[in-house]
């Protein structure tokens, strides 16, 4: 076991821990006393009918989506009880470097998008005795967890909204993905996945982070050397003090699992791999939001999926910062973000 | 001096070499008896007023663009005199592999888009007497050669067609120079540059192959599977086919000596420093063709230039294959740019 103090109440919490046990996963294998770390904002009612689900993207915890929930805002903890479900392998909950054991760094199963709903579900069900939610919705591998969620319990799901991601991960996208995670293991001290010291992989995840620093924002969003709206004097400065910064801290294990489970991420597979009968699944009023520019969940891939979701619309969210404005470091993109979960709740 | 057999006749002729002696660079250094490999494909007529030169991309040699030239074709042999110089650096012309001494390997002297454009017009003017060119074109860092040629030697260039490039390298097209050329230094058998076997940095090349895989074709291209079209059964079989085949034979060093060139390439220094009093100093008939969906030199960024050339006009050229729809691998991305040749040259 690694001691990352990056992944502690401290940095990311308060969160809690539901204990999955022996988790069965899609594969075949069983995730050993395995460890769903989850935040919850806000208090389910009594009719257990006010709860939101709001799941994780790569890279990210519970903490980072944090911003959206607040008092006014459309995720607002009077109202609703905001549940942020962190992925299996993200960190907090059971990952690579905190289980001890076989399972342990190169020995930790392969891990899918559905099995992390599937985790998510049994916490909402029995331990939160929830049977509708009133919004599922997640951003990059989060929309992949809320297509998921949608076509699989569509009985569930009252209202959907996946943000720049889809059910189904594109070729292009696992080309990326295959792209960043080779940046990350060119690092000799990866040692095919057997480092023994927390933060090992400096090298590496500085390269993965120039990856993700060269698609994460629009190529406008540099030339219009937009870093001084993020404080920052100089491009150079960017990349180390946002990039190399939120990287460099975390668990590699830990990131590459997560992008072996974005790579493979497919609910298809709930319609026989019809993507499109599959979409036709979806009963929840569905948002398919996009970001315009977005380098690598482009608005075309998200539109092509949104077209055949019934009772769905395709929003468009313009902002320089591409894939990355659900960070919400523009204050527009936050406000766009947060008026159309309050359309979308209002709904 | 490492002898590597894809810089040869036998792969990228015919062509010949003209000898620039020892060289005066930008930088102030000398490049050691340099020689300037080019190809020539039609005759210099008496007055020597038919010229056109095509200038070469990142990784490219003049054989490569050789298919736009032909009877019948916009650059018709029987009409024009058509000039492709290789790159300094390139693999023909002096690079760091195949110069003996001090200047071999790490000790190849920094090379900048100016040192090509003086020794072109060198090999123009001295050796062929050349005054006036019909026409100067150029892909990705043809362009910005083009663009040099325009601004500095203005009574020299009638019409001027740069394609998918820019005049000044943007910020962002900088970090993919970065990632790109990380991902080959990434390679241990790289070596810091100090490689002594031909065809060492194999797994470098592979990387960086990948990285222009993502950026070079759009999204919609892996979507839509267009690989097909290019005689692929599958993305993985166009990555190996495709991507990987064509870098791996190149050596390391001239890559790395392009890429810094690409990097720094910057007409503004003519103007101060000033991009657009530059471009105004243009006196061509100019079309910037830009090809939709470049992932790397984006409509935007052509657009933003072609704007401050006086005598101009914005051809943007929709294709799937992005950046490299310059190969002409699609029979309509071939039409579409000798069509546009032929209008510029008609005018």
């Amino acid at each position: 076991m690694l001691n990352n103090k990056y992944y502690t109440q401290d940095q990311h919490g308060p969160y809690e821990f539901y204990a999955l046990g022996d988790f069965q996963l899609e594969s075949g294998e069983i995730l050993n006393n395995a460890q769903l770390a989850f935040a919850v904002h806000g208090k389910l009612n009594e009719a257990k009918d006010n709860a939101i689900l709001f799941t994780i993207m790569f890279s990210g915890t519970s903490k980072n989506m944090e911003h959206y929930i607040g008092a006014g805002k459309a995720l607002d903890p009077e109202k609703y009880c905001i549940i942020l479900p962190n992925q299996l392998g993200g960190g907090l909950s059971t990952s690579p470097h905190n289980i001890d054991g076989s399972q342990a760094m190169t020995g930790f199963p392969n891990i899918s998008i559905a099995d992390d709903v599937a985790a998510q579900r049994k916490l909402l069900t029995e331990y939160f005795g929830i049977q509708e939610l009133q919004l599922v919705t997640g951003w990059s591998m989060g929309a992949q967890q809320t297509y998921e969620w949608a076509i699989r319990y569509p009985d569930m799901v009252k209202r959907a909204a996946p943000i720049a991601g889809t059910a189904k991960c594109t070729s292009h996208d696992a080309l990326y993905v295959d792209v960043f995670s080779d940046a990350l293991k060119s690092d000799p001290a990866w040692n095919g996945g057997n480092y023994t010291e927390v933060h090992s992989c400096k090298l590496g995840l500085k390269r993965l982070a120039n990856v993700f620093a060269l698609m994460g924002c629009c190529t406008e969003f540099y030339n219009k050397e937009q870093w001084v709206k993020l404080g920052f004097g100089s491009m150079q400065k960017m990349l180390e003090g946002f990039w190399h910064a939120w990287f460099q801290p975390m668990d590699a294990n830990a990131l590459l699992t997560q992008a072996k489970k974005w790579k493979s991420g497919d609910s298809s597979k709930h319609a026989g791999g019809d993507l499109v009968q599959a979409l036709k699944r979806i009963k929840a009023k569905t948002y398919v939001i996009a970001f315009e520019q977005d380098m690598f969940v482009p608005v075309k891939d998200c539109k092509y999926e949104q077209k055949y979701i019934a009772n769905s619309e395709l929003i468009v969210i313009p902002s320089l910062m591409g894939h990355f404005a659900m960070l919400g470091l523009l204050e527009e993109d936050f406000a766009a973000i947060n008026d159309t979960f309050m359309s979308l709740l209002s709904s």
